[in-house]
């Protein structure tokens, strides 16, 4: 998603409220459904963005990246003549597939009324360089479900059947508290509205944390949809959030549990390889966060120990296998 | 001090370069020193600043608050019609003994030109109602030698003949590193200058990580003057600098000796209870901090820790005495 907040995404005391997303037809092969196949479309993401790092770090883990191609915005968005995501790290700042210089572009493509922010990730159809799909929320859903003829051999099953409904009810308040909890405090206009987000978060992050104590992960042995979506998170904690959202209770480094659960997944082929501390950094401390004037990208913290070994695979009946195949 | 930089203050490279302390006549009994007496003067200070909090501690531990009072300076810092120091936390906002409502109407009084930051400390004659000393770096080494005849009984000597010169050396070493450092780093204007501040700090807290390893103090069992100058800044530490300053390598509780020695100051009277985090935290990140658009107070970090037991008394010979009588 872009970043800079928009009268309508404010309450009355002062509180964050995310604006809703507009293309969400579902993927399938009913008439009403966007067509499921290979090569049909590109999904646009920065490295930086929570919501579209989910949906990449489970392209990968499914193996659908011959399948649905990527491209990549970059960290510091323009702001002229509104908030955007550009490709500037593309040869003559152009999308190659697409041909486009801005995100907003295929946004209008597909509505040249749109006036929403124009956010990632978003599905765009590469035949009619129109955004068909950027519900972040339930798009790695749909990669888990209805892109399934597609998935890599023996691809993990993130989003098992018999869980599904525990996996929804967890992810929907992990989103809530976790997800956007951190956006609702560091987007805060209110003491009030940041001090509840404040304490949403390190209620939750509290939970978890004894919640993964004697779990592996959320639901035990195996990675699945959840774990993605608390790790984006987790990921971002203490190299943005922390000082640049005022969620600074504790660091995540603080929480032992946590912090060796997100380090488990960190090194897990699909999540470190698809995290980009740098370009995270440089969104939102030169991009996101107002008032830095001067530009200082913060130096630290030490992102070095996310390789430190998490000793977690005594926790699992099976350690070196993390996923339900 | 107050913070508003001044271009005065800025060199070529972005970097802060804190402007010099114009009152500095020496205490003393000589006739071009400012005499020695006993309900005369009064330190104007806000807790909140390190310069200010290093002399209320010496103030304290040597028995002066009888000789020399106190006024107290809102740690919300007025900006009109320049950045000065208010007496708003007393009643009817004046200062109850010097009756001015700033801190820049007693450096006016003492200079009717002077056009520097108006800082604190700044010891006024309450005869006069001028600024007659504000040279923050050598205060507190007055307070322990020209001043000796009003100590109280067995106070405790903090700059003893012996350790002067390696005390006035570490000291040197820790203004310019440490606590001016963090300045350095959270006013620069360029990355290069905030990187070699962000640098500098580390380096000089890497340092003395290791030489209070088997140390109880830097100077070994005893407290000194020395310890004063770094208590303040890591006091200071993870409420604001770590955040508000970008020195976010490793916040203070990352380091077991430095924390460990930073609580064993703490808790002894003079230390701690002479800090006051709630004002530290909402100066910095209300005041001094630009670009907090909504004047969000961060709710963290937990400051209870501080009570936390250090462990350290096993590195002294005499546990219980930490002063050289």
């Amino acid at each position: 998603m872009s970043l800079t907040i928009q009268q309508a995404e404010l309450d009355k005391k002062g509180g964050f409220k995310r604006q809703s997303n507009k293309f969400d037809t579902p993927f399938g092969d009913g008439p009403n459904e966007l067509p499921v196949e290979a090569g049909r479309y590109r999904i646009l993401w920065s490295p930086v963005c929570p919501w579209a790092h989910r949906s990449i770090i489970v392209r990968k883990l499914l193996g659908l990246e011959d399948v649905i191609s990527v491209g990549t915005a970059d960290p510091i968005r323009p702001d002229i003549p509104r908030t955007d995501w550009s490709f500037t790290l593309d040869k003559d700042n152009i999308d190659p597939v697409l041909q486009i210089r801005y995100i907003s572009e295929v946004y209008l493509n597909a509505d040249p009324n749109y006036d929403g922010r124009p956010t990632v990730p978003a599905v765009v159809d590469i035949t009619t360089k129109k955004v068909v799909y950027n519900d972040y929320f339930k798009l790695t859903n749909y990669l888990e479900t209805a892109w399934i003829k597609f998935h890599k051999e023996n691809a993990p099953n993130l989003y098992p059947e018999e869980l599904r409904q525990d996996i929804d009810e967890l992810n929907n308040i992990i989103f809530h508290s976790v997800n956007n909890g951190v956006y609702k405090a560091g987007f805060a206009q209110s003491q009030e509205a940041y001090e509840k987000a404040y304490d949403e978060v390190f209620k939750l992050l509290d939970e978890l944390e004894t919640r993964l104590e004697n779990r592996r992960f959320l639901f035990g042995d195996y990675i699945t949809d959840s774990d993605v979506r608390l790790y984006v998170t987790l990921a971002r904690f203490d190299a943005a959030y922390y000082n640049g959202f005022r969620v600074n209770r504790n660091r995540l480094i603080e929480f032992p549990h946590l912090w060796a659960y997100a380090r488990d997944l960190y090194q897990t082929p699909g999540f470190g390889d698809t995290t980009d501390f740098l370009s995270i950094k440089k969104h939102y401390h030169l991009s996101t966060i107002k008032g830095n004037t001067y530009k200082i990208l913060p130096k630290g913290p030490d992102l070095q120990i996310w390789n430190l070994p998490h000793g977690r695979e005594v926790l699992s009946k099976n350690p070196t296998q993390k996923f339900i195949i």
